[in-house]
């Protein structure tokens, strides 16, 4: 007997439903944007990684060399691959560029609760535009297609904040700093004891009373202080454009649902503007749900046409955790609709009334197994079949057929010329 | 810049429209049939294939050790995966188990017309039955996927076989033959020359007139010469269960899509009673489109209870050429019903409205780059916008907006209170 991988999952049919649904909503949300899905590939040069991200991020690759001596890995996430994609056609491309997609993602992580190595992603994202309004269109996007799946304001909220706060408040400090150490320390802050938290600073090259005084800025979020505390037109910068996109945001239906939280930087090196991850409102999901943000720069170190990029990637993992928790995961079942059920040679009779049913876009089964009559209505009741459609070589003889409802366990014949006949979707209440 | 990686295909917009289209028609037709959709990883142990699976394969896995240490592979096809998942669950799955699903597979193969290394399957397989109806119903579905599409018997055409009649024939010459080599070679046979076939035949343990004796009687495809020249009782069940299959088929609806055809015996090693393949009809896409058949000891060689199964993958690859050949391929172009154009200071109201589209179910877009009305209208209509709202200004004085058929070029002001009101789908025409 063989095991599957640790980190990978099997979805049988009654979770995979759940799952589907799910996947369905969102997608679908993302469809009245007009956002347009795409198709990628699950491998790519590992250097779309190792040239560019954070070192967390190239230590968890599944990564090899193929058998063409190529250095390959399997996609850790698809922000790198859009934007190849991007500088690949950019000339034919009509802007914005809005880009949808479902599909896994691999990384060597410790599996935890909501973490799998494999794990699924809708990633949504805008290309050409650098406005506040494209920001804020992928914030009403994730809105929508949270409370598409039955989620509210109590159950979630987006923290938002600007990396150049982060970056323009570092900068201030007089001092020979490493920034992106630093804002990865931000990242981490929630994991994290104060102590470890500014020993991370003290080691991006703070002093100690630096550190404790920035962290504390930081954590209190008010955005004026913010600005006074740089004076740097950076910051300032920064700060008007995340109003900005809070202000399209309220127009855009999302306000409502947004903190601002300067302790948000997401630990991805290439996000450039606004960043926001969701979290559970009543933090029994510790972890983010998803986060998102800009990445301006990202298509031009590809070797594109500068182009302003924006998006965000709800997990599923996580997102099931907390429709779970709110409640509002679709129940499990498998649905059938009719089983025609064969008692005798009636294979014939039985197919015609099938394929019927079927064409009316009907999900039907019949006998493939050669069982009794007993095994058969056993299994249409494990299918949570509604209707059972039974053909008797009796009946057959007297042209007809019965018609059995499983939930009352009514039954009723009926000509089989008239069955299913014009009937859209037919029951034992047609012929009663 | 970066590239991507030989034998791996990035979809873009248009072409991704087509393949969903399509993908859905093929998922839509399974579902009718009462099968379940899985999940399933996208890595599994390499032992899986290389202990049970013909040499091809194993030649072209992309295995690689993880970093724990595994020897894992990206599966190269479904069949091992839903054997493991079976086998995991066989207690509590209620028989017959019916299951579909839709993903990428990898093989490190030449890179040709209708062969990527990254390649898109439907699988479709039925567990716990060996009756002739579930062979019937596979081919039956498949029958469906490809009507479904459009295409038509003018277009394809199921060559189907039993792998005992093969075996059989092969057994009863009284010689120390290695079956397995044999069987290999009938089913690459139609891409050799007669020399290279018979020269394999005769690797196999034939003598030279042996093979070409056997030859001609496979090619010949009569199922009373084979059950002659063989006279033994494992060819005369084969051909009955083979013509068992085909009548339950014509009870399915898909007898007029099969042909006899003996020299179909399929690559993998696992397969057992029946198997099929599916052709081009006119012979120009050379290749199989896909193919399928029984495989009843796969479940019980993974430590399973003895368990019959038959399944077939459709590639959607070879598909797409089959469509694109027969003229039924979905036509690529992105679909958007409604763009809200602003026209000055007038994002509050342009939100409201593109909001309550898309809570109607349409596609809506507005501007989130900050686009003069020329741009903006130019991309409406590269995105094909049937209706463009205009949002302007002036117009919102008088508590107007005006609406343009991008069809027609006509427009009309209406009042902003009113649009979309309680219309479905608003157009100029409710208006005039």
């Amino acid at each position: 007997m063989y095991d599957r991988i640790k980190g990978f999952r099997d979805f049988y049919p009654g979770e995979m439903a759940a799952r589907r649904a799910t996947i369905d909503v969102v997608e679908e949300t993302a469809r009245g944007y007009g956002f347009r899905e795409i198709g990628t590939p699950a491998l790519e040069r590992a250097e779309l990684w190792t040239d560019k991200s954070g070192d967390d991020i190239v230590d968890e690759l599944y990564s090899f060399e193929d058998q063409g001596g190529r250095h390959v890995t399997l996609t850790p996430e698809l922000t790198p691959t859009v934007a190849r994609m991007v500088v690949a056609k950019q000339q034919a491309l009509s802007k914005p560029i809005k880009w949808f997609s479902t599909r896994p993602f691999w990384r060597y992580e410790q599996v935890q609760q909501g973490r799998q190595r494999e794990f699924y992603q809708t990633n949504v994202d805008i290309f050409g535009s650098s406005e506040p309004e494209a920001d804020a269109e992928i914030l009403a996007w994730a809105a929508d297609a949270l409370t598409g799946l039955g989620l509210t304001g109590e159950h979630f909220e987006f923290r938002i904040s600007h990396r150049d706060i982060l970056g323009g408040v570092l900068e201030s400090y007089d001092t020979d700093l490493d920034t992106d150490a630093a804002i990865r320390a931000v990242d981490k802050s929630d994991k994290l004891s104060q102590v470890e938290y500014h020993d991370l600073l003290i080691g991006a090259g703070l002093t100690a009373d630096q550190a404790a005084e920035f962290a504390d800025l930081i954590a209190g979020g008010d955005l004026e202080d913010v600005e006074a505390f740089a004076d740097s037109e950076r910051v300032t910068d920064a700060v008007e454009n995340l109003q900005n996109v809070l202000a399209a945001a309220e127009d855009f239906g999302a306000r409502e649902y947004c903190t601002i939280s300067l302790e948000t930087a997401r630990g991805l090196d290439y996000y450039t503007g606004v960043v926001f991850e969701c979290f559970d409102s009543t933090g029994e999901v510790s972890r983010s749900i998803f986060g998102g943000g800009r990445y301006d720069d990202l298509i031009e170190s590809f070797g594109g046409q500068p182009t302003p990029a924006v998006g965000v990637a709800p997990g599923h993992a996580t997102l099931s955790l907390l429709c779970q928790r709110a409640g509002v995961w679709p129940e499990e079942e498998v649905q059938t609709e009719y089983y025609v059920l064969q008692v005798g040679d009636t294979r014939t009779e039985a197919a015609r009334i099938s394929r019927d049913l079927r064409e009316t876009g009907h999900v039907v089964e019949t006998d493939v197994a050669g069982r009794s009559f007993g095994a058969q209505l056993n299994y249409a009741d494990s299918i949570n079949a509604e209707t059972v459609v039974i053909v008797g070589e009796q009946d057959l003889e007297n042209d007809e057929v019965t018609i059995k409802d499983m939930e009352s366990g009514d039954q009723i014949q009926v000509p089989v010329d008239s069955f299913p006949g014009d009937l859209e979707r037919p029951t034992i209440d047609d012929f009663e």
